[in-house]
This record gives structure tokens, sequence and C-alpha cells, in this order.
């Protein structure tokens, strides 16, 4: 009953295999190993994108971080939603490798919307060379709390940004929930709808830890890769990076992964909604839950041995009816079982 | 015949089944992960330092840049060998992580001496607030082109640091392969000198990806934690670069595989040296060999098959007895068939 | 007519005097000179401070930024008004000069409360390693509206930094504007209230360029030493900042340059309050004005020569009776005349 | 007898005349003041270069900072002299300003040369992602040992960054100096010898504190407004900067006065050449003498209140005949009479 990430379950277990394979014999260091010009191929077909430059990395931070430099300038700000990874979960990574842009928020929304954006791009206009510059708009797809952008959405943020010569980044560290649940191609998300740059997610949907990085725009290739290199991101044993991301792309275990987390959540969701005195947060769309359970189910959980995140309030002292928050994470490995049991501890 | 790197060769097999063995069941992320509690235990224990705080990363480059960023101010100046990897070999990562401080290079060999270092520091001395300030020394063990500082070398260059009340690093992304050379302990080839910090490899000597940082003062964990995360080094699934380095150093693995390497590169040094025409460059103590070879042979090496760097010169002009210089690096998994099929091509 | 910034009106002749009289003969650069020496005397005794180091930079942004990046870590947030200059107007100084720190916004208004405060702090407090850290306060007195902190609203928002154990910064650039609107001392608006570093403001007060950093903790000297230096502000001919200083604060007449400008917004206040169909957005509370003046009357102002920014609509089109938002400020050299001249202009 | 550098002096009379004049009235900040429009067209026209972006800054580290990070990426280094003042004298400014960039010395004398440059520019080539990347080279004119590069060495160092596609800055700290000892145009020591940008210094040659940023390619304006801005280095009260720098350029003051430093530089040098036991380490040609001096002559001087720098050894104790070295610097304000008095002195 472990439902505090999907960082914290296991790889796939043909992942690993993949790494076993890929250990053997030489092979040339820093992305110039035969398994990533495999990955470059496959990844370029996945985004329908013969142009595309793809790159990995090892963590989502990085990717975002990376990524982002690449598209600001340091007297720039990035828009994005204020429950984005990149502003509430990287300890400055962005400000970091961007050498001191800014972040500016938009809205108080977990999902922004084209209005928000708007009215928060203008705000940054009028004062010459003594504001920040605007820079690129970065959307989370799935949000941080759970919510998907629809492609009229998503359409409407990348217009926006269009409309004032901005860039656009896609965080995907859970690229694949969205996809699945949206029932879309990886074309119709990202570059079709004008975003220039995304965070391609495996490490929480199976892998044991890599991103990818995909440019569509190639220009941005060398850049990228000296960031990369002077960010201590280049792996010297890249082939066990490369290995990762193509078993992930192979036979769409990606899409795989990805569905199984969805149908959890929502087989747990189901079963949370149902709870007394529960409520849901968010609609749930991907693989997070977040909802208010009554003190006393929080301590029967707990007691129970059911891990996950409570975002505020004592456990051990108040009224036992009282709501707190949490966050509930589903993987691709979850069983129904482990959500069935879960379902009948909180009930008690 | 791959004698490029020792980042080409195979991870070790029990390094590929630990990770294998890890992959079961949840664990927390970003190092609260209990195979890491166990690292901690083991470092300690090889360190013979109790209160060493031990951190992993993935990369080399990572474990220099976020160490000497630990202990460098924007400021500083790093003193370090014209050869060393941080000033060669890293696109900037010291100058990136620390916020913009300098190196300074002591002397115009590869390896440092006490003289060589204290004029460096004298000259680093005089302009008050106009020039960099003095910041650490960092110490290359193994050197970038294979020689190894005695105990006593290093001991004479702690002690020049300490004189100008200096803080050193030590790069050891061949530690093990000084250690076996050396037959010291790592107590002795670090804190009981005086070294403040290391980079303890894994990568080139048997792991997929891994390197350790060990402070010997808990008082730089905290700052390390945090240029960690904002780095975008922190692993979410951490557990896989614990499992790496637990089971690096079980049972001695680490030791054994730099002993190999070693006694490999003796091997294939031997070799070359009864090779007619050949040079070697710098007398080999520990996994790498820099020789010059005449033209013909490389041309033969090349033809057969051979993979190594050549470092100047043009293969398919000019004088074929011309000797141009390479490098030959052995890793722990090159086998003595291999080696005496190399030479017994170079001799044509 | 002029009221665009209290940047645009001339140098008091006092300063303009001092800067001729220090001409003279040779003086040691970079701080060393003796009238710096005086300026050190002078500035201990206004705040009642004789362990303060002071030092003095040509910009408000520089001196905003120096200090705060002395008290700041690269991964730690500054907690500031939506309507800082830190935040709105230094194209980013904070971040570029803190190696990448964050701007935390404090509440929505011009004025931050202890409540809005703490909410904020409290909500940048529970990701560990992962969100940004907590660093200083950043307090603006008088504010970019132009609203003055009570000593009481000052002593409640250094209160709830300290019980976080955070530091504060003022950013004084209207420092005087504030001091004789509340009648108070330096050391009460400052130190007694547990202020670490005060931004000092001149230039806008009469000087041609000079602001004075003030550390009420002689720790953080050296490191601002060198953080001046290496950021290019370390004058060579130091003597003309500290003839600036030093006659700014003789016989009070930054106090007395403070008082005209204040006592000339009263009156162009009082003006402006009358006149029909204005209102004023904030009650006018040092030398800046902000108020809405009908679409004709800035048409009547512009046309007749008046100067001063507008800040949002088009002067050209639209309903004569619109209010448009404008920003009227004054310094120290404006004559009553002008003013009324303004007023009758404005009336038509 | 103050011959400790060309800050010490006063400003030249009508430098402060103009100040006092430019006091007068309003002016719009921030570099939109009339006199700024006065100064790009003077400096266009010094330059013969109508397209030229020209930019004002108040002290010279920020000029070179400021150009050398508009023209270098952060993964790039910059070619330099081991003695110019970006490396020794500016406290790590260049690597802050262009985030971490690094510096690569040429040679290891004052002044480069071609073949020095090229050895150093291909020494600097063959690691492809994992080096530092080739960046501008930077070029001392005078350098900071008093030299001077001929139109001939100067045009073979640009000839030599051509051939690498790299850009050249040149810091003119000492601009004048060198011009009107070397007798050709500025756009001969300029432009017309390929060098990109200038830092054109006003500071060291009577102004109080002012230097331009010239621009050959007014592509990088705008991105040298915004590193200007976020560095701290806008003035709002610009019009005093404008001021300084319009008054030096008028009626060629600044070739007078650094006809006046150098003729002075001659007599004093002519002076010292013949003392007893005098040696003179570079051929003086423009302001600066470096010269060692028997310790009884120092002995001499100082007691008899000369002021300078002495460079190393001990006045106080030791063979009164041992040289020690010093450094004589004269500025446009020294007087005939004050050298004759000090060769006097030093003679005994």
């Amino acid at each position: 009953m472990h439902f505090a990430s999907d960082n914290a379950g296991p790889a796939h277990p043909q992942i690993i295999d993949a790494l076993a394979k890929a250990n053997d014999g030489y092979a040339m260091g820093y992305g110039a190993d035969p398994i990533m010009t495999r990955v470059q191929t496959q990844l370029r077909a996945v985004f329908e994108a013969p142009e595309a430059e793809v790159f990995l990395v090892a963590t989502g931070t990085t990717a975002n971080s990376l990524a982002l430099a690449t598209l600001t300038q340091p007297w720039q700000t990035i828009f994005c939603s204020p429950t984005a990874h990149i502003h509430e979960d990287e300890c400055n990574a962005p400000e970091f490798y961007t050498g001191g842009a800014k972040l500016t928020l938009v809205g108080r929304d977990d999902k922004m919307t084209a209005d928000s954006l708007r009215t928060t791009i203008l705000a940054e206009e009028s004062r010459g060379v003594h504001g920040p510059q605007r820079g690129p708009v970065s959307i989370t797809q799935v949000t941080e709390r759970g919510q998907i952008y629809t492609l009229d959405e998503l359409s409407a943020l990348t217009a926006t940004a269009h409309e004032f010569g901005l860039k656009s980044h896609l965080d995907g560290a859970r690229f694949a929930n969205a996809l699945v649940a949206l029932g879309c191609s990886p074309a119709e998300m990202t570059w079709k709808l004008g975003i220039d740059a995304v965070s391609f997610g495996g490490t929480k949907n199976g892998c044991l830890g890599v991103e990818a990085v995909v440019f569509f725009d190639p220009g941005h290739a060398w850049e990228f890769e000296l960031r990369r290199k002077r960010g201590g991101h280049l792996f010297s044993k890249h082939r066990y990076l490369s290995a990762q991301m193509s078993a992930y792309l192979d036979a769409d275990l990606w899409l795989d992964n990805a569905r199984c987390a969805n149908m959890a959540c929502a087989r747990l969701a189901a079963g949370v909604r149902d709870l007394p005195g529960v409520s849901i947060d968010f609609e749930p769309q991907a693989n997070l839950i977040f909802a208010h359970l009554p003190r006393a189910m929080h301590q029967r959980l707990h007691a129970g041995g059911a891990v996950y995140y409570r975002l505020a309030g004592d456990l051990d002292n108040g009224d036992p009816d009282e709501p707190l928050p949490c966050r509930l994470v589903t993987d691709w490995s979850v069983t129904d079982a482990r959500i069935d049991q879960f379902i009948a501890l909180a009930r008690g």
C-alpha cells in the first residue's frame, strides 16, 4: 500500500533486462553509443518529427532546467503555473541554469488559462530595460495536482505565447500519463500546437532514471549539448541511459505503463470517493489524487502500514473527523489487490 | 582491442545484479532509501571516518564541481594542475557551479609539487580586493596522465595548502587505481593527510554511473545537499545509485577491479615498450599509457580494429616512421588475450 | 513642470561644490581616500552605530543587489512586496548577484503586513531540500507607491522575520523622505527594529549618483567588498562618491532636501485632489502621487509641457472624461510656482 | 610627487565644469538625456563609425566585463595576456558577468603575439563538448606593463582571431595614451583591424569616472543594455556620465591629457634611467614605468614623501643596494617640477 510517489515503485523488469543486455562489450561514451542512435530514431518516430534533436539526462529537474536555459536569456522571465515543479520543487534550479532568470507565476490556479497567461504577459511589459524581459512559457502536463490540459487548452496557451513571440516548453515528467488519458498522438500534444521543447519523462513511469529532452528545432542542439556537459549531466557510460529509453519506447511499454498507472488511479479514486467523510480536491485525470481524509482515517491507514504524503495537519491531536489533506500517487506496478486493501483499511 | 577509455567497457556483473536485486518493491526516494544507509556505513568504514558525510551522484564532473563549489567562494581561485580534468574536460563546470570562481594552474607539469604550489599561491597574493582570493587546492589522483602522487607528495601538497589556510579536494575518479598501486588505506590517502573532500569514483571502475562525494567535516553536508538538488543531481529513484555503490564496495569488488585494470595496464605497457620505434611518455603507474607510436603502427592497429585515442597527427599522410601520440586505457574487463592480440597487431 | 521622477531634477549645488572641492591634488583610490573616512564617521553617527560598516556605490540597484547577495544564499528566496523595486525594476539584478536566488512575493498589496509575510514564509516551508530555502526579507521604505511603513508596521515585519531566523534588508532609496515623514531617528527606523542592512539612498534626493550600504553587523564587510569589486562597482576615483555622500550628510542637507520634496508633494497633492474628475490612488505620504486624471486633463497637461509618467491608456483616443492613471514625483528642487502652474494648467 | 596611479590625480577642471553646467534643470534619466545624444555623435565621429553603438559606464572593470559578456558564451574561454587587467585585477568579474566562462592565458609575456595566440587557440581545440569552447580575444592597449602594441602587432592578433572565427575586444583603459603614442586614428587602432568592441577609458585620463563601451556591430546593443541594467550599471542621473564624456571629447581634451601624461612619463623615465643602480624593466611607451631601484633609494623617496607602488621586497631590511621593483605612473596633471623634485630626491 505504497502511494507516496511514482518514483517509489520498482522499475519495469524490461528496463532492467535492457540494462543487462546493454552491458556487453565496449561502447563509445558520451552519447556516441549505438543504442542512442536507435533512441533517436525511436523518438523521432514517436513524435513524427524527423528533424528533432533528442538528448537524454537522468532527472526531471535536469531536463526542465537545461531545456529552459536553452530557451531563456538571463534577463528574461519564464511564465509558469504557481504549482509548477520548476517553481516549487527544484530548489531554484531554473534560476541557476538560466544564469538568474526569473519565474513569473500565472494566475493562482494549478492550470494556467490563455486569459491568465495573456494578463500576466501583458503585465510584464511596459518597463523597457528596467523590468525582466518576457521569456518562454512552461506548461506542466500532467500538472502537479494531477490535472490534464485538453488539446484545446494547450493550443490556447501556445497561441498566446506565439502572439507575443514567446517560445513554449512542456514539462512532461508524466507525458505518457497525459497522452493515454487524452488519446492523442505525441505530435498532437506538442509541436502541432507549437511546443518548442519537451521534457519527456521516463523515470516516473517505469525507468530507473532517464528523461529525454526533445527540441523540434535542431538549431538548439549544440547549445544544449554544451549546457548538459557543463552541468555534469553528460554520462560517460551513456549506453545505460540509452538502454533504458530504448526499452521504454519498445513495444509501447511507456504507454502500457502509463495506462496501468492511470487505471490504478481511477480504481483508487473510485474507492476513496466512496469513503465516509472524504472529499476529492481535484478530479483525478491521470495518476494523482489530492483528497481530504478525516484524521481518524489517516491514523488507521498509518497504523495499517499505508504509505503516502499527508500535506498538513497533526495526526495525533485534534478532532478525529477533521479532514486533513493528502496526496496519493499510483505507479505502473500497483496491483488492484493493494488498492482494495488500502480502501478496506481506510474504511476501517 | 578497446583501449579508448575506462568508461567504454561494461559494468561488472555484480553491479548489474545489484541493480536487479534493488528493484524490488517500494523505496522512498531522494536518498532516503535503505540501501543508502548501508552505503553510508560502508564508506565511513572504508575511510575509517565515522563522522564523514557521503553523497552519491552519477558523474565525475558532478562530483568534482559540487564538491569544489561547496569549498569555494565565487571570488576565489582553485589551484590545480594544468592537466586537471576540472580544467580541461569539464566545459567550465567548476566555473559554473562555483558561480564564477577561477582556476589557477600550478606549474606546467602533470603533477603539482609543493614548490610549484607554494610559488603559485604566493603569486596570487598581493592585490587585496582586486585579485581573485585564494581558494582550495584540487589534486587529481590518479592524474590525467596516469601518474600517481606518493603519500609524501600528497602530504607536501596538503601541508602547503594548510600553510595558507586553504582547503584541499581530491579528484579520485580513479581513486581505487591509485590506492591499490600505493598499497595504502583510504584514510592514509585522504583525511590523514588533511584532504577535506573526495570525489570517490565508481563509474570508471566497473559501475554504470556512480560517484561518491565524501566530506570529512560534516558541516558541509546541508550546503552540498542543496547544491546537488538545484544542480538536478538528486536522483528520485536514488536506490539505483545506492545499489551500485554498495555492490561496488562489497567484498572489495572496487579494489579487485582496480587491480585488474592496473595489471592489464602493466602487461600492455610491457608489450608496448618492446615495440620498435615506440616511446612511452610517462611511466605508467595505474591504468593509463601515453605513448608515441610510429604512424605505420597506428595504421596497422586502426586497420586491425584496435580502438583508442590518438592525440595528434594525420594518420593518412606523412612519414610512416613519424611517432604520433596516443592514449591507451585499460579497464577491469580487459583480458590478457586482447592485450596480446593488440601487441601482436602493433608489431605487424 | 517636471514630475517624471526624483532622478530627473538637478543635484543640489552643495553636492556639486563638494565635488569641485574634492578635486584637489592626489588621493588614494578604491575607498582609501580621506573623505571616505569622514563619511564612515558621519554615517556611524547618523545611525548611532559605531560598529557599522558602510560602503558607497553609485546606483540603487547596485546597493540593493549587493546588500541582498551578501545576506542570501543562491538556493534561498527573498521575501518582498509585489511592487518592490528589486522585483519590478532591476531586470533580474538580485537574481544575478545572488547567483540564482528567487524572489517570493508577499501578498498582493504595495505594503507587506506581518500577517501576509508570516503566511508567505509558512507556505515556503515544507519541501525540505526540494523547494527554495527561506532567505531574507526586503522592505521598501518609502514603497514604490509612495506609502510609508509606520515604525509599528516595520517592527511587526522584522519581528516576523526574526521569528523564522531570517535577516532583513531595508531598501531606502527614499530613506530620507520616510524619515522626515515619520519624524524618527535613523536608528529607530533600522537596527533598533532589527534591520540588518540598509540601502541608504542619495541619488534621488539631491546627489548625482551615490548610495550607501550600511551593515550593522561588521562581519559582512569583507564579503561585501569582494562582491562590490567583482561587480565592477568599486570606484577607482572613489573620492567623488565620498564627496557627494559627505556633503549630503553635512548640516542635514539630506533631511532638508527630503523635507522640500515631501512638502512639494503635499502641495501638489492638495492641488490635484481638488481638480474635477480626479481620484488619488494612495494617500501620498512622501514625494510620490499616484492618481487618475481625466483624459482631457492629461491632454491639456501634455500640450502645456508638463512632464510625468502616465501608466496606461491611449491619450489620443476615447472618452475625454475617462480617468487614466499617472505618477507624479516631486524632488528637492521643485518650486511652489511650478506646482501651482501645473495645477492651473490641469484645471484648464 | 604622487606616482601611484593615474586614478590618484584630480579630474581635469573642464570635466568638473561640465558637470556643473549639466546640473541645470530637468533631464530624462537612464541614458535618455540630451547630452548622451551628443556623446553618441561625438564618439561615432571619433571612431569614424556612424553605425557604432556606444554606452557609458562608470568603471573600467564594468566596461570590460559587460563588453566581454556580450561577446562570450558561458562555456567559452577568453584569450588574454597573463598580465591582463581582466585576469589579475577584477576579482573574477569577467567570470561573473559571463556566467562562468574561463580565461585562457596566452604565452608568458606581457604582450601576446600572433604566434603565442595561435598556439594557445590551437591547444584549446580538440576536446569537442568536453573542453571550453573558443571565445573572444581580449587585447589590452596600453598593456598593464606600459607596453603598446604596434598596429602591425594588433593586426596580426586580430587576423589570428579571425582565422578561427573569434571576435576581439580591446581593453582601452588607456586608449588615449596608446593613440597619441602611435599617432594613428581611433579607427585605425580598432575596427579597421577588425576589433569588435572597445572599452574606451576616460577615468584614468582626467575624468571622475566614466568609460565608453563601443560596439561597431550595432546588433550587440540591446543585449548590452540589458546586461548593463541587470548589473546595476545603468545610471538614473545619466547626464553626469554623459557630461564627463562629452567634455572629455571636446576640443581634444582627451588627447591633450594623454599627451601630457605620456610626456611626463618620458621625462620621468629619462630621469630614472640616469639614476645610479637603477634598471628599467620595460621600455616605457605610454605613462607607466616599471623599474628596479636600490633599497636605499626607495627609503630616501619614501622618507621624502614620494608616493608610488613598490611591488616586492622589504624596505626596512637588507642590502641597501639591492634593487627592488616598483611602478611609477604619470597622469595628465603631473608637473615637470614634481618630476624633477622626485629625481633629485631619488638621487639623494
